[in-house]
């Protein structure tokens, strides 16, 4: 079995609803140091080992787990790899 | 200026709805090596340099960023250093 963490974000530019509205929130409840705020996912999965294992993960980002029109991904393994889109 | 990374996750034994919903999804597009999926939240918050920095970023997870009822976090700095809860 092995463990892949996906990291989900927002592409440079698209605009990011969840970070504004929090980062708006931070600053109404007077944490003035806030710059910015970003809020993407955080998936943790874990699949039987088999071949293509993280061409398949990166497949499952493209085909579910991200969108790829506004979201990018960087997916790391146990040993800490990564590979990104 | 300071970076920090905050991984928002359900607690151990709490039902994570998307994550399921992901996992179900996964397995009915053909991906049978699925074992679990589970999805937080990835935070990136930037914070004007000052005293109590990392406190203050946890204190916001604590107030907005995260329900501490369900959810946990781990807060990670641009150094690599880990504070969690």
């Amino acid at each position: 079995m092995a463990r892949y963490e996906i990291f989900v974000t927002y592409k440079q530019g698209i605009f990011d609803p969840p970070g504004a509205t929090a980062e708006r929130a931070l600053a109404n409840l007077g944490y003035d140091e806030i710059e910015s705020v970003k809020i993407g996912k955080y998936i943790r999965v874990e699949v039987a080992d088999g071949p293509n294992e993280r061409a398949r993960v990166a497949e499952m980002c493209d085909k579910l787990l991200a969108n790829p029109v506004i979201e990018e991904y960087r997916i790391v393994d146990a040993e800490g790899a990564v590979s990104a889109r």
